[in-house]
């Protein structure tokens, strides 16, 4: 049976990508490589739109989101974080690991940030160092208003406005330095199209300077936070000779360059607004089967989707992978078995998603959900028409 | 040009691999990767040669050496470290990020650590929580008797002991349980015959329990060293399910199900052969040449040569890249421009090795270094007959 990947990371993957991975790798010292990576580095600014510095880490996107707090924050730093599901848990923990003064700010599942709240928060906590906030939060399908967020900390604090960006960059509009975010990370097998494995990160000149003095300092450097590998020093002194600083994951770069030349082709806004067509498409789709959406200010990088009372969730997955090969994601932590989540970022078109809202509509007849058959394509082609 | 790559890491890579490595990737949360990850957990025990676990992280080889320090010492402790070369120096240099009171033992480049000198060392710090050591140094093509130092370090300590075996894994004689390793580490790209991208650790019984015991005791667990996404606990507790804690690099594991069957099917004793005889092969046609082997204990997963001081370094690297399409390295720290290094590890066989010192020929000739052309080649078929 063909398999078909609809989960909001790992997408699917170009075919392009795939034979530019297959090809001899070259070695990670050598001429060849430099230009791999000269061209993967200015290609990524222009995705992260930003005229500051990317770095690549061979690492998940949690590593990069590591190397933010590890290398950005100090001992005895207070750092705000703004948690609307798993992943601001992540950065939550991910502080908290590093012994930080952790300050949460709790949103409901589903829900996005409110703001007014936030503007209070940093009333309140003016010395925070950096805050914490996920743009596209995959467990839950929401997206948060990052530049207001950005303006609120610039307003009230010097923190740094440090973003997970993982199912945002390449997939929502996005302008980093516009906005004023100083970190950002992404990983590799979103909206950028190539395998897991690799982490990037843009970097603000602002964060680069608070940086630079944190390792020059003699008082600052005592409460640098300790890490190595994903150091943040090493990477950029080896990115001025186009390199990374320990032997990267060559032929996810390969894969990268040529999925770098693709959104370059096709363009950023082109591809925000192809994610939102399909994202409108699908969600026309869903309601047309009686299915009710769980964000409440919904991602264009995926759709999260109530499971009815009715339907057991874990089922439902599973019809969809052991009968029509279409794996979707269940939900995680407290939503588990409550919302299942697909994806619209990475490698996908209009037909490829009618083609996961047939699948649905033969697995939710199989459970024995009541809809008319065939209303759910009927609604997308009529959004896309 | 055919371009062949013959440096220490990484190496050349099988056709199945490459194949197996193209192929459409599972979801890592469901039951096609679960498989996937248990096949590979059994294949990795036989390759270490232990009983014990093996864990997956995705990361360079160096983010599997920061794993363990961050996971297996705590903020106080005694670390020796044996320093023979670049990789040796990363142990210093990871535990001093770490803050740990780092004892060194110094051993010029080139030679074998002394084990007269550990067992001194060892005598007067009986204290020390952990020793660290390369079995197979890279940047100087020289083994260390890890099953001697092992011995050495339980006869006088109760510190752990934990082996760089980067380029040993997979390569040379090894038995972790026999030999009472307590950690060790090697990457995807060198004898696993995979990309780069990843990195396996290797834990005793004894260090999974002293880890345990550091995780639960309350006074320990306050000198825990901060880290989040190496974390033991965390992969540990994901491997259980089959899975890892953050999305691995799937493509990767899919290429090492399928070299790891490899390496099962040849056999790891005859695999050992095979490196020792390809290493013999090689080193005779390198003194044939009238060239000097640098290492005095050389390991058998790559040769190092000295550069006669009447030849460019850099220049014979870059003819034989630019004219003869052959990589190899250069050396690193000290040693640059004073040796270059060829891999035996890998997916490479005699004929393979004749084409690297017929290269060798036509380049040190283009330099004007005297010899008997096709003596290098001549002496390596002998070896072989």
């Amino acid at each position: 049976m063909r398999q078909r990947l609809f989960t909001p990371g790992p997408t699917q993957i170009p075919e392009r990508v795939t034979v530019a991975m297959s090809q001899p790798f070259p070695y990670h010292r050598g001429p060849e490589f430099k230009k791999l990576f000269a061209e993967i580095a200015a290609n990524l600014q222009y995705v992260f739109q930003t005229q500051s510095e990317v770095l690549l880490l061979t690492a998940s996107g949690t590593g990069g989101m590591e190397a933010c707090v590890a290398n950005l924050l100090l001992f005895g730093q207070q750092a705000l974080v703004i948690v609307a599901g798993k992943f601001g848990e992540r950065w939550q923990e991910l502080c908290q690991a590093y012994g930080l003064e952790t300050i949460v700010m709790n949103v409901p599942w589903g829900e996005a940030p409110n703001l007014d709240e936030l503007k209070k928060l940093l009333q309140m906590h003016t010395e925070v160092a950096a805050v914490f906030c996920t743009h596209s939060e995959t467990s839950t399908g929401v997206v948060s208003d990052v530049q207001a967020i950005a303006e609120l900390v610039n307003a009230y604090t010097d923190a740094l406005v440090v973003v997970d960006g993982i199912t945002s960059v390449g997939v929502l509009p996005f302008y980093i330095d516009k906005w004023n975010i100083d970190a950002c990370v992404t990983g590799s097998q979103k909206g950028v199209m190539v395998p897991p494995g690799m982490a990037y990160v843009a970097l603000s000149e602002r964060a680069l300077k608070r940086f630079e003095t944190q390792q020059r300092d003699e008082l600052l450097k005592r409460r640098n936070l300790p890490h190595y590998y994903l150091d943040f020093a090493k990477a950029r002194e080896a990115a001025k000779e186009s390199m990374t600083a320990w032997t990267p994951a060559i032929t996810l770069l390969m894969g990268l360059r040529e999925s770098l030349q693709m959104m370059r082709e096709a363009g950023l806004e082109n591809l925000w607004d192809h994610y939102a067509q399909l994202a409108k498409a699908v969600r026309a789709g869903i309601k047309a089967l009686g299915l009710e959406l769980f964000a409440q200010a919904p991602s264009n990088a995926l759709t999260s989707v109530k499971v009815p009372p009715e339907i057991d969730g874990r089922k439902l997955t599973e019809a969809l992978r052991a009968k029509y090969g279409v794996t979707i994601a269940g939900g995680q932590g407290p939503l588990k078995g409550k919302i299942f989540r697909v994806t619209h970022m990475g490698y996908y078109d209009h037909l490829d998603m009618v083609a996961l809202i047939a699948a649905l509509e033969l697995a939710l007849r199989d459970l024995g959900w009541k809809f008319e058959m065939g209303a759910g394509v009927a609604a997308m082609q009529k959004v896309y028409a």
